[in-house]
C-alpha cells in the first residue's frame, strides 16, 4: 500500500479577512494538490484568523465564515481539507470541517475551550462531545482541535480506539520562549501513548498581542518526529505517512470506559488512490534556540501587526539607550531600512554620546534619523505652567513634561505622515510604571514591552552577533541605563540592579509567589516591598498602554487581567 | 411564631482590601444584632470585592480571605450570617459561608459561573454541585449566589423543594440603566414559581469600569416587594417575614427531576429564638428613574474610583462644551466643590463663549477655575516641527497637537499636585475615534465613556432642574458641539448628527446588528457605512483609553473585546 500523503499548510491569516484567509487557503490546496496529497489541513478557525474575539458575536460575520468554508470545501477536488472555521449549529463552535471532492463530509467540534492565560473560549463556545474518525481511502484520520490534544484521555483516545491511523490536531498555539520542547514533548506523548502518527498544524503570523510560531509536525507511533515545519514563516509541511506500521486498537479498547469523554463516530470519505507521486522534497525546518528565537518572534509579530493595521512605515524615537535601540533594529529586519525612520529628541539633559549612539545606530541600519530638539516646547511649555508650579522644586512633574513632549512630537509626525509608532519600553520598566503615560508609552505597538530588561541586553548581543560590525554600537550595551530626564540621571537610582529587579518581576507577575515565598529565595525584604508595590500601583499605566509582543508564559495584556484599583497589599 | 427578621447589608467593599472589607462587615453584623435579627446577609465575594479579578490567582490572597471568613464568622454570636468569600477546596469556588455563633455551619458554592459580558468566572472557578438548605430557628433558608438565582429551574428550585422558606441570594450585579425592573421582575418569578421568600442583596459602589447599584430587596411568596433598599448607598435592608404563610412544598417535589441540577442537603443551624425585638425602622428606599438613574451612578461611581484609587482632588479641562461641563458637574457633586479643579485651555481657535461659558460653570459650581493657554507650547511646538511639516497643508496633525499639548499641560499638573485627571469623551466619540488619543483622552478615569451623546444632554437637563438656576449654562446646552480645533469647527462637519448617529452606533456596537439590518431601520447606507468603518478603526485608541463608568448593557471595555488588527468589514 502506498503511504498516507499527509500536507498541512501552516499559514498566516488574518483576523476578519475571510476573502483574504479564504484566497490563500485556495491556494495552499492547490498546492497540495499538485504533490497528489491525500489530505492538506489548515490551523485552528483560520478561515476567520485566530483570535477572532467578539466578531464571533455577529451573526453576520458567522454566516460569511460559513459562506467561505464552503467555497474552501468546493475547492477539495481529488483531495481531503480539513479546515478550521466557525461553525452555528445554533450554538457557536471551534468546529474543523472535513471536505472532499468539493462536499463537506464532517464536521468536528473542539472538545475542550481553553478559558485561562489570554483564552476566552468559553466566552464564545459550545464544547462538542463526539469524537469522529474520516476514513481518507485506507487510512482512517482522527480530528480534532488545538487544547483536545492536551488531553492524556481526550478525543484522541476515543479516536485511537476506533483505529484512527493518524490523529490530525489543528491548532493555534500562541508562542512563548522555549515552548517548542514542551510541545513536542507532549505530542511525542500523545503519538507513543495511543500508538499513532500525530499530525499537528500551527499558525504562523501575528494578531495583536499574540505571535503564533508554526513548527508545525508529525510524530509517529513512536514519538519520533517524522518532519517539521519552520519557526516563523508560512509553510507547506509534507510527510509520507506509512500508516501500517501502526497496530490495530486492542479489540473493544475502553470504548466503554471513554463514554464520558465523547461519542464515537465512523465517517468514510474517500477511495483509496494508487500511483506514483511527485517526490517531496527534502527541507531543514528553520528552528530557534534562545535569543535567536524570541529576537525572530518580535520581528515577525512588529512586521504583521504594521502590515495587518494597514500601515506601511513606522517611526522609532531613539533615545541612544539599549531599549530603543533594538526596537528600531527589530523594526528595520522586519521591514526594511526603507521602512523605518528614527527620530532623536535631545533635550537640555541629552548626553552628547546619546545622539552619537542614535546617529550611529542609523547608519548601520540604514534608516533615516531626523533629529527634533524638544528645548523649544519644553520651555514654552514650563513657562506657561510657572504660575502653576510656583514655590515646588522641579521634580517628576518637569521629568514626564520632557517625555509627554516627545510623544506630542513623534504623535505630530505620524498624524502628518501617517507612520505607525512603535514604543519601546520593555516589561521590566512596565512592570514598576518606570515610563511615563502619553509620553514614552504614546504609540500604536510596543514591540518588547514582554522582554524584560536582561533580555533586551541578550537580544542586543545576538543580533550584533550575526554580523561582523556590531548593528548596535557597543556603547549602548555598555553605558549605564538612563531615562536623561535630569542632570546625571540614572535607572538605578530609582530601581534595584535589573539582574535583581527582574527575577523578582518573574517570581511575582508571571508566577503569583508569594512575598514570602519571594524574599525567602534570597532577596532583600524592603527591595521586594517596594517592587510589589510598584507593580501593583502601576496598573492603571499599563492599562493605558499599547499592545505589545507575548514571548513569556504571562504577558501585561489579556494574560494578566489586575483591578486598577485594589487595595491588596501582601505584605 | 415570630416572624424571621432578615438583615442584608448592602455594602460598599474595595477590591483587595481584605482588612476594610473585614472591619464593615463586623460593623454591620453588630448592626444587625442590635435589631436582635435572625440573619444578616452580605454580597457575593464581599470579603474580596468585587471582581477581584487575577488577584484570585494569588494563593497568599486566597488564604487571607479565608482567615478574614472565620474571624467573620467568630463576630457571629446569636446571629446567623451569610457571606460572600473565595473557598479554596483545593480548586477555587465563588462561595457563601453560613457562620452562627462563632463556627462556620456551611459553605455554598455557587453553580452558575458567568462568562460572558463583562465577567470571566470560568477562568477562576469551579461550579458547586449541591444545593444546601440551613435551618436557622424554625425558618428553612437556602442560600445561593447571584447568576444562580437567575435560573428557572436551579439551586432555587432544589432548595425549595427540601423545604427551603426562604431562598437567599448573594450577588454581585453591575449596574446599567433601566435594570432595575428586570431584576424585580425575575425576582418575583422565582418566588411566586416556589411560593416561597425571596431575599436579594446586592453590592453598592464603584470598582473600575463597574458600579452597583444596591437596591437590594425581598420579594414574598406571592411576588410582591416586602422591602427595598436604596441604590447608590450603602444600607441595612431588614425585614421581618412571616414564614408561615409558605405552604409545604408538594410532598417528593422533583427531587429526583433535579437530581441533574444539584444535591440536595438540609443543614440544622440554630435553635429558635423567642422574645419581643426593637421595631424596625419604616425607610422609603430611594430609588431612581431615566437621567436621575444614570446620574446617580456616574456620581457614585467617580467618587469610588477616586477615593478607591487614593486621591482626593480632581482636575478636569473645561472647554466650554456640554461633555465637560457635564464631567464637572458630576465631579463637584461626587467629591464637593472644593476638590474639584477646572482648567480651561484656550487657544487660538477657542470661542469667547467657551471660555465665559466655562467660568459661568464654574461660579455656578463653586469651583476654582484655572486658565492656562496653550498658545505659547502650541507655537513652540509648530516651529519645532515646521521642517518636518514643510509642503504639508495644516490638517489632523495640527489640530491633533493642541490636543495633546492640552493633555500634556493637564497631566503636568496632575503630576504636580497629585490630582487625578478626569476625561470628558462620551460614548459616541468613544465609538467614532472622534478624540484624540494622549489628548482629550488623556486621563485617570472618563466619567461619560458610556454615555452617548443624546443621553449626555438628558443628563445636563436633568441635572440643571433640580436646581431653581440652571448650574450648566443654558448656552452650552444650545450652542452646536464643536472641537474648536480649526476656525468654525463644528462637529457635524465630521459626523452625522447625534440624533442619527447614536441609534446606528447602539444597533452596531451594542447590538450586534448586521448592516443589512441596521439599513433596513431606515438609515442612510452610506452613513452606516462610514459610522461602521470608523468604529472598527478606532478600536486601537479605545484600547489606550482610562477606564470609564459602564451604564449601558455593553460598554466599551471588558465588556466588547475586539481584535485591533481587524479586516473584518460587513459591507
Amino acid at each position: 500500500m502506498r503511504p498516507f500523503r499527509l500536507a498541512m499548510a501552516q499559514i498566516d491569516p488574518t483576523v476578519g479577512d475571510l476573502d483574504g484567509n479564504t484566497r490563500k487557503i485556495v491556494e495552499y490546496i492547490d498546492q497540495a494538490r499538485a504533490l497528489q496529497a491525500d489530505l492538506v489541513a489548515f490551523p485552528e478557525l483560520a478561515v476567520t484568523g485566530y483570535p477572532p474575539e467578539d466578531l464571533l458575536f455577529k451573526s453576520q460575520f458567522i454566516r460569511a465564515n460559513i459562506a467561505r468554508m464552503k467555497e474552501i470545501a468546493a475547492e477539495s477536488r481529488g483531495i481531503a481539507v480539513v479546515v478550521g472555521f466557525v461553525d452555528a449549529n445554533p450554538e457557536l463552535r471551534n468546529a474543523a470541517a472535513v471536505a472532499y471532492d468539493g462536499q463537506v463530509v464532517g464536521v468536528y467540534h473542539k472538545m475542550y475551550l481553553p478559558n485561562y492565560g489570554v483564552f476566552d473560549e468559553e466566552r464564545y463556545f459550545k464544547a462538542g462531545a463526539v469524537c469522529p474518525v474520516y476514513q481518507i481511502g485506507a487510512t482512517a484520520v482522527g480530528v480534532n482541535i488545538c487544547e483536545d490534544i492536551w488531553k492524556p484521555i481526550g478525543p484522541t483516545t476515543v479516536q485511537r480506539a476506533q483505529g484512527g491511523q493518524v490523529i490530525l490536531n489543528i491548532s493555534g498555539s500562541p508562542f512563548y520562549a522555549d515552548r517548542l520542547g514542551e510541545r513536542e514533548e507532549m505530542l511525542a506523548a500523545r503519538a507513543t501513548d495511543n500508538g499513532v502518527f500525530v499530525g499537528y498544524v500551527n499558525i504562523v503570523g501575528g494578531q495583536d498581542e499574540l505571535v503564533f510560531d508554526g513548527a508545525s509536525m508529525v510524530l509517529g507511533p513512536d514519538g519520533n518526529v517524522v518532519v517539521q515545519g519552520s519557526q516563523f514563516q508560512e509553510e507547506l509541511v509534507v510527510a509520507d505517512l506509512d500508516v501500517e506500521r501502526v497496530s490495530e486498537p486492542p479489540p473493544g479498547s475502553g470504548e466503554r470506559d471513554l463514554e464520558d469523554v465523547g461519542a464515537a463516530k465512523r465517517v468514510d470519505v474517500s477511495a483509496p488512490s494508487s500511483g506514483s507521486r511527485p517526490a517531496l522534497p527534502r527541507r531543514e525546518p528553520i528552528h530557534y534556540g534562545g535569543p535567536g528565537e524570541v529576537y525572530s518572534a518580535l520581528v515577525m509579530g512588529t512586521r504583521d501587526y504594521v502590515g495587518k493595521a494597514g500601515f506601511s512605515k513606522v517611526l522609532v524615537a531613539l533615545s541612544g539607550g539599549i531599549d530603543s535601540s533594538l526596537v528600531a533594529t527589530v523594526a528595520a529586519d522586519a521591514l526594511g531600512p526603507d521602512n523605518v525612520v528614527a527620530v532623536a529628541m535631545p533635550s537640555r539633559y541629552s548626553s552628547e554620546g546619546s545622539l552619537l549612539d542614535a546617529k550611529a545606530l542609523s547608519e548601520n541600519l540604514g534608516i533615516e534619523l531626523r533629529t527634533i530638539p524638544i528645548e523649544e516646547s519644553f520651555a514654552a511649555s514650563l513657562d506657561t505652567l510657572a504660575p502653576h508650579f510656583k514655590g515646588t522644586e522641579p521634580g517628576l512633574a518637569e521629568e514626564n513634561l520632557q517625555s509627554r513632549l516627545r510623544g506630542v512630537l513623534i504623535m505630530a509626525l505620524s498624524n502628518k505622515h501617517d507612520w505607525l509608532v512603535l514604543t519601546t519600553g520593555n516589561k521590566s520598566e512596565m512592570a514598576v510604571g518606570y515610563a511615563t503615560i502619553y509620553g514614552d508609552t504614546a504609540g500604536g505597538y510596543a514591540v518588547i514591552k514582554d522582554v524584560p530588561k536582561t533580555l533586551v541586553y541578550r537580544l542586543a548581543e545576538h543580533r550584533n552577533s550575526l554580523s561582523n560590525n556590531p548593528v548596535i554600537p557597543v556603547s549602548v550595551l555598555t553605558k549605564p541605563p538612563s531615562a536623561e530626564l535630569r542632570p546625571d540621571q540614572k535607572d538605578e537610582d530609582s530601581l534595584p540592579p535589573y539582574e535583581v529587579l527582574d527575577p523578582i518581576l518573574k517570581a511575582y507577575v508571571e508566577d503569583d509567589r508569594s512575598f514570602d515565598e519571594i524574599v525567602s529565595e534570597g532577596f532583600d525584604e524592603e527591595t521586594v516591598k517596594r517592587v510589589i508595590t510598584l507593580v501593583d500601583r502601576s496598573e492603571y499605566k499599563r492599562r493605558q498602554a499599547p499592545p505589545g509582543i507575548k514571548i513569556t508564559p504571562r504577558n501585561f495584556g489579556r494574560d494578566r487581567r489586575m483591578p486598577i484599583a485594589n487595595r491588596y497589599r501582601p505584605f
